[in-house]
């Protein structure tokens, strides 16, 4: 017995002289010396991450599977050390446009993608073909969209019985859709700080601070790895657990993390999720989990337990993604590409249908590309659920995207019939579509009500699609919307008889 | 120290021959065979669970406190193996219309109440005595809520200046009402699909996927117990956790999950309920949890440290139910029967009270029972509270509830004047009382705003019951109510006028 | 190795000792040995108490920073017993109302912040500056809010065609605004109780149970400790969750905590936080937690690892607050006192700003004193974030409070147009300003989404503020008032003339 237990410290201490056998670089090491006490938090994060104990030589003896890399060989000066300060902020300093001087080195603030795929070099080639990766265009330069944005964000006044909207400003939009679409980084030129080292010179940065997922960093690239893995302990664990998620996608526009929580996926994870392994990798089914979160069926590499791939890991999230369920006017087949922006319908509006719901089929993925796109999704479902189960699952999704659609479009009809008889102003009179009240109403019809209905189906989160934002509110609305229609036309007929 | 050391490995090593002494059925290992990779989830989810290490004759030697099954002795077969795959889906085959052949053993796919019953009989009569048992029936039965759900979940279209309103499809409710309260599982057939093990036969089953509280089963039974506990960890602890009953009970319909969240008691137990015990049975006040759950309140077996029962375990919740707070136009005793499709009251309706809120006495429990329910609540409060805290805590629901009543009173009051008035066609015009936006506003001032309002009170959660969706709602809701009917009276009378 | 463990065992025994030597006072003994078996969930959860371990002399014996309490020497009789039942119900008995003969002993039922003050005197004396300790004075006699109250929970009649609002009950009120704010508990009289010990005479106790912000309490202090420090564990834990605060700051008046869950740093609680120490004192940046919870920002004493003070604790709140967002009509400089009921406006409203936006100054704190609080806030950000970072986090708080201010500014315009041509009735009318269905549309303005918006400015939940009860229903909010404002006046017009 004693022997064991000898045997044991001894490993124990050897398996520590190990760890410690991986070095902080030098350059790293002048970094914690004042950043240790100027920035404590952080410090002791990134002390918490698998970057402060791990370097790259020996990330790369893991079994291809277990990797959370994914270059094939050390990259330069990083193999015998841990990624520390140095590693991310000084990295190829020509090519980010915040690089400064910073006691003797060349330090850039916004630590990109571009630093990330370093190591993480699928993952980042994969987000770039991810929608999100163009957050900040799709909603910037679709002018329809961006006048969505100013109708909500812009200021109204009130003058002489009328109301008046101004575009909306930089500062708000940043605090608001752009938050989490990204804003874009530039710098501004540099100023003088006082810090706890005496008088600095920091590069101004505009757009400043953002994590946003489209976010346009300084170099060129677009995106933050940190939307997702929270600077700097950069853990799978935040990530892989709804609450990530739920930074963007709560709201009742894209209320995934809602519908999630009254699932039955949800409830079990609420009540059993404290025992599970959120940081293995693999992420085996059964013995690490045993109900899905977010990312298990839209990113995750998932196996079971004979190391067999149910699913590869993909950050270009569309690849378990058939249908786009949210944000417009109706749903429809995926976008083949990221970027949006070059979309367009008949009538020549940049929207992927018609505003009477036919898709815009040249733009959007095909039946094929569906199936595949359904069957990979399926195969996660695959782990717990029976074949029957599953098909039941999709048929009724399916089924609840064509009635939303249909409700929509009802909605739709009220609208134009309002414009048509100029109770509202629409496109024919130039006007914006989302600026009155009657719009809005038809704006919370699909964005709001629809959405939601399709995301407690597609997730059977299905409380959620009744009252909670969903069908009743569908139901009510069109009500409501004609009652307004009524209304109004009459006020016109009464107001020109009296005019008479 | 040595011999005590070598002891204490001497007797975990018996532990673990003890349990493994508790064999998996030959029929069982069959399953596990090929689902161990058909669906790897499920099986390690179960090898989690009691089932899979404890015989009936293990559970039955627990004294009788501590049991979780409530048979006497155990049933034929069961007494010395674990309840694995083929324990549950092979039980009375002949009484399962979805009974099939599979790998040459009599399979039925959905385990039903009945079959729990096998070892949990108590729990299993007690819930057919549960008002949720009959949740498929009291909703799809009783004519006058199945319009409501056909006024939220009918396809409403747009034509010639009307809205018109189709009833509702049946794959439209399986995804929304039918989802929490059930539906009708039947078998439609056989078809082949394309498994792992080659082409098989399976029943095809309607109304499937479902795990609602009123599942009618395809052995006739009524429920799901996976509800609740679901498969195949069949955790109490799910059960016991708020997580579980949000699943259906979150809406703003029934908002028990988020009133709780905002108590006192939610507050504690999201702060605390990490290190309490969700597991122990009996449940002791103080050592395993020191605030409730829902489960405490309604259903769980509580008992103090002596072992002295504070509550008794029912799966007849409505046992610690004197009213019935939500739901319904007014709230009321809670009816006798679970079967609430035989109320009528003297108008001919099926509702527990008149259109003008008086109870339909008959089919209500009385006050003498109300009082005898109420008390079983309160000697859980006991454990805690003194008299005069629960006397206070209870007065204060119960004004609350006339409180409601008579503001859903006033809002019915509106409703009925525009009837009478021809504002909107009601009942004399044999016409849907719930698909006009009047009524869709009437409709929100019980389900919605008097409903959690009751909530907020019963749970001492009140920050819910003046904002969110509470009295704030109730007040401004009758404004608008009165609003919209002085706009509508006056657009009929000019339109009667310039009609002359 | 023999030798350690004996060596092990010896120290775990001697500590054993030490903590059985903190004896439980004679008093208290008593009171246990009769409510271990009439309440025995709360003896037990004071067992799990710190109050139950240690003596004030051990607490003292601690270095300053570690300390719970603040008073310099242990109060009579309070050295070398733990904190139990005695100890807070029989302190100085004269001074409450509420102390009767109970078993011999002279108790009183509500524990006050003057009981608490005797080992915890700086909180309770900061604790009375904080505006939360006048939430019931600062409701109840202000006479324009008293008059929201009546207009949310009086019960609104229907007759004639007429809604009529009756002034609101004590009974509601206590279970509404005032469950948050706080009752006012007071002694009318004794009452027989038949308890487990036989016939026993208690007070009789007003506005119980409560355990608001600002009770009024029958000694004549103000507040309840166990508002955040929840009875009887006094858990510092609770108090430093998020959820704590919930209990009353997640409506939408107030939706903090709704806020701060869709931040990046409630984000990291969710996922990160179950291994965070939420007891130690003081709470250390990095190593105790890695992102901050409503407490760490607000409340606690937050210091680095060498020991050295980030944020010293304050039980004063507003210490950190330069901005009062919530709760009035438009954002403006904190009150100087907490008392706000002494505030006048220019207009003889009891309001901190006109009802057109502009400050009372005189009652608000200067531009220096905003300063002072704002650095006080930033220490705690500065331990993660670079003053880059936290500058513009701040410029877009400052730009946002402005903007909705504008936001609000409309609505309150279309309101007072309404007035003016007699649309509505408001001051001039001598009319309650909340009672019409357009004013309380104008009060949602500010109270639900203006608050909401700024709210998620200044935690960064940024996705909060644009369509969950944020910009967009600002925007909509305005077009729909100013549609209500056309139709009504249009049908006041059409009146005119036919009645002509």
């Amino acid at each position: 017995m004693r022997h064991r237990i000898l045997a044991a410290l001894i490993f124990f201490s050897l398996l520590v002289n190990a760890v410690q056998a991986t070095e902080i670089s030098g350059k790293t090491e002048e970094c914690l010396d004042c950043h240790i006490s100027a920035t404590p938090g952080i410090v002791a994060d990134w002390k918490k991450s698998l970057h402060a104990e791990v370097s790259m030589s020996e990330a790369l003896k893991k079994p291809k599977l277990e990797r959370r890399v994914s270059v094939e060989q050390a990259p330069d000066g990083l193999a015998d050390v841990v990624i520390g300060c140095a590693e991310c902020h000084t990295i190829s300093p020509q090519t980010h446009q915040d690089t400064f001087e910073h006691n003797g080195y060349q330090i850039h603030i916004v630590v990109t993608p571009n630093d990330c795929a370093t190591c993480h070099k699928t993952e980042t080639e994969e987000y770039a073909q991810n929608l999100m990766s163009q957050a900040y265009g799709n909603l910037k330069n679709n002018p329809l969209y961006h006048s969505l944005v100013d109708s909500i964000n812009g200021i109204q006044t009130f003058e002489n019985m009328q109301t008046k909207l101004a575009p909306a400003d930089e500062e708000t939009n940043a605090d608001s859709c752009f938050y989490c679409h990204g804003t874009k980084i530039e710098v501004k030129g540099m100023a003088s700080r006082d810090t706890q080292m005496g008088i600095m010179e920091f590069p101004v940065l505009s757009g400043w601070p953002n994590q946003g997922v489209g976010r346009i960093n300084p170099d060129g690239s677009k995106g933050s790895c940190s939307s997702c893995h929270p600077r700097h302990q950069f853990s799978i664990e935040v990530a892989r657990k709804p609450s990530g998620c739920a930074e963007c996608h709560k709201g009742p526009d894209v209320p995934a993390y809602q519908v999630y929580n009254v699932s039955k996926h949800g409830n079990i994870y609420s009540a059993l999720g404290k025992d599970w392994d959120f940081k293995a990798v693999p992420w085996t089914v059964g013995k690490d989990f045993t109900a899905p979160t977010c990312a298990t069926c839209h990113i995750s590499l998932v196996t079971d337990e004979d190391g067999d791939v149910i699913a590869e890991r993909s950050h270009k999230m569309s690849d378990r993604l058939p249908f786009r369920i949210f944000g417009l006017i109706y749903a429809h087949p995926f976008p083949k590409l990221p970027d949006t922006t070059i979309i367009k319908n008949k009538a020549g509006l940049p929207l992927p249908t018609e505003l009477t719901g036919e898709p815009v089929a040249e733009y959007l993925i095909d039946e094929n590309e569906q199936k595949k796109r359904l069957k990979t999704m399926q195969k996660v479902c695959r782990a717990c659920h029976s074949q029957q189960w599953i098909q039941g699952h999709f048929k009724r999704l399916k089924h609840t995207i064509k009635y939303t659609n249909q409700m929509t479009l009802t909605a739709t009809k009220i609208l134009l019939t309002a414009w048509e008889k100029g109770a509202a102003k629409g496109l024919a009179q130039n006007d914006s579509i989302f600026n009155e009240a009657i719009e809005k109403k038809w704006v919370e019809q699909w964005l709001f009500f629809a959405n939601s209905t399709r995301f407690a189906s597609a997730m059977a989160g299905a409380d959620y699609g009744v009252f909670a934002n969903g069908r009743w509110y569908m139901s009510k609305n069109i009500q409501e919307m004609a009652d307004w229609l009524e209304f109004k036309l009459n006020m016109m007929k009464e107001n020109k008889l009296t005019d008479r």
